[in-house]
């Protein structure tokens, strides 16, 4: 496949893991984006800032280099947390996409400033341990590249609590909402299904029993394990 | 434009955006309604009393003057909550639509009785702050021209905490529900959207923290205003 | 029209408004039946027991005496609530037909053993005050005629409560469920949604502010007559 | 009917069955399966292992024997849960057919740790009393051969509290997610809606009412008996 051929193909992806969005009930009106990166082209495609779902094409898409420059003429401005994107890829270099939304339960436990409990095997099947939430940005931090920031402090996160990105594909970023990535656009949006999910679970979990506990690490461990890595054996 | 083609036009938009209501979730049976004004002519369009939506056809929308007074032969009842738009386009000259919901989140707030608290940058992006509750009408002002009190006692609320309707498009009022703005029938209906999330996920965030505090007034600053005025950066 | 002619207008009415049922998200399975009564010809149409609504048909819907003797040849077996519309109607003369759902929010306000209170106008547009709970049912009602006594034991709340059926058209059976009713069966269905709907206000609201209080009695009187009675002046 | 055509069949009653949890929001994703045993013929049919929905195909259901062991070539690996169906099949000789999924109300119910509570009579209806909560495996029991071990656990808690699992036709697997049986694949299913359904109600039932009680033996007897057994006089 030539470059070109590639870069429709990023395009197709891209158009079709931000439609799954809305679909999945995960974005209302445009509160949600999601980018795929191409390493060894070194390009980057997001979905258009603010554009409508219904009214969105695959050739709006819009392709950038790895600092954000427009690499196509009369693009559409891209989505405003590309610098976010940007520096996640920059520094977790084993992921290939990521999703951005504003969905209801992920949101409300970043709102909380709660990192997500495993207490289920919902939760160990595709993050291994709790989901963490961000600190809060500083002013400084939220009046300069605000966005570059929002990464930076996710990238803080991982390197503070010696997380994996692969091993926890996400992340609850403090009074916004949540992150999520994968190798593939697709799998980006599975993880915020995911994510949005066991948000819920462990909000009415811990209304049923207020004392629950996250569940036994050879539980997590166990559930992890059958789906990823070399000795996983869920799936074809 | 001639004027029969605006008159045309707005009722056109009026009814869509009534649709919408239910389509969205926002109302059940018949409860909400949306208006537009033109200024320029004296006229408001609104919504029929009682009609259901699926029954409902663009031209049983009702055309008034700014008293109220029908202004086409043949016209159905306008919504019995017009005097309470007529208050609201009278003392808020920056509005162009007015819509009212009884969606579930909204006056699940109203009912208690609270101001929405701004918890996150979802609640940011469209609300500059909390989101004001009402004091509950006394008995004279039920008894007496009710609607139109329901909207003195929104532009009292306004008045006493100065603020801004445009940047705060919307409130609750007491044991009642919401009522949002915007410039267009359009975009009335969507803060009627975001106010109605935004109050779920309020919900949610103080049932998985009790303590929490609303977001930075900075927070609040960067996510309102890149999205609005003359430093706005999101979209096209 | 006919005798035959208005049995076959009840059986349609009741049809369509037992199909409404699952469509409104008010039942699910079988869980959910609604009758008519036509007092000068001294019949019933009631929904047959235990069909499936997805393979129902209009002709299946079976037609008693005020007694609950079946009265055409080959007919399905009756709901086996029929004995509690039978007793609602002997004893509710003003009433002309009866839903009754397990829809979740009417149901867990039934479990909980708790009368709705009017906690805001979406409440007080359609039931004049609290919605009352019964008391439980003893071990002798229960194992004798027990579908009967769950019609007495309504009855009974309605009487010492002294309460209007038509202000307040509707129950919650303690550890049960809900029974609405109204002059025809789309209206009573309607009853069955508006309870189920502010069953959920309720709880929420509750939730929200644990020290809320009713509406004021002049806020539910508005409300409720500007709707009903000879001084509405809500819809066409 | 030769062998050929009831394996046929079984596919196809298998098939649809699956297809029946994500179209009742019982499942997202993969994270469900349903299995049927033919007892004379000493077979099970189960899903095949991580094969989305939508893509899934009658032919790909997966034939067995009571161990386990492919009766087909090319045939698809079967669910990872397969060890869990041929434990309850084995020790549990009246049912027929076996279902699984992480519903969300079930889910939450088997994180907190908690056997469900009998509080009203939808439960009553299906399930004769509390839906009982496995204790946690212990760390060798998920190590070795922890899908068998899960079958394990919920024979020994139905022995321990000496359940009929005819009576009872489901579980709740703590940390991880509800069980459930019947005589066919399609009452399974119905067996997983239900315990969903009433999972939420009583998660709602003990907010509105934190000292809620499990309802009369006698009602609930009388709601059971009336669906069940040689006295029922429900359906046609």
């Amino acid at each position: 496949m030539n470059n070109k051929a590639i870069i429709q193909a990023m395009k197709q992806r891209v158009y079709e893991a931000n439609l799954a969005l809305p679909k999945l009930g995960l974005v209302k009106l445009t509160w949600g984006n999601v980018s795929e990166i191409n390493r060894s082209l070194g390009i980057i495609v997001i979905k258009p800032s603010g554009v409508k779902y219904q009214e969105m094409t695959k050739e709006q898409m819009v392709v950038t280099d790895l600092k954000g420059q427009l690499l196509e003429t009369n693009a559409l401005k891209p989505s405003s947390d590309l610098p976010t994107h940007l520096y996640l890829y920059q520094k977790m270099p084993e992921i290939g996409a990521i999703a951005h939304t504003h969905s209801l339960n992920s949101v409300t436990w970043a709102q909380a400033g709660r990192a997500l409990p495993p207490y289920g095997t919902t939760h160990a099947d595709a993050f291994y341990g709790a989901v963490p939430c961000t600190r809060a940005l500083s002013e400084s931090e939220i009046k300069e590249n605000y966005e570059e920031e929002t990464g930076k402090v996710i990238v803080e996160t991982f390197h503070e609590q010696e997380l994996d990105p692969l091993a926890v594909p996400g992340v609850l970023v403090y009074g916004h909402g949540p992150f999520t990535w994968g190798m593939t656009p697709e799998k980006a949006v599975e993880n915020s299904l995911i994510l949005d999910e066991i948000c819920s679970m462990a909000r009415l979990t811990e209304i049923i029993n207020p004392d629950v506990e996250p569940i036994d690490h050879f539980l997590l461990d166990k559930h992890y394990l059958r789906k990823h890595g070399i000795s996983a054996y869920y799936g074809q």
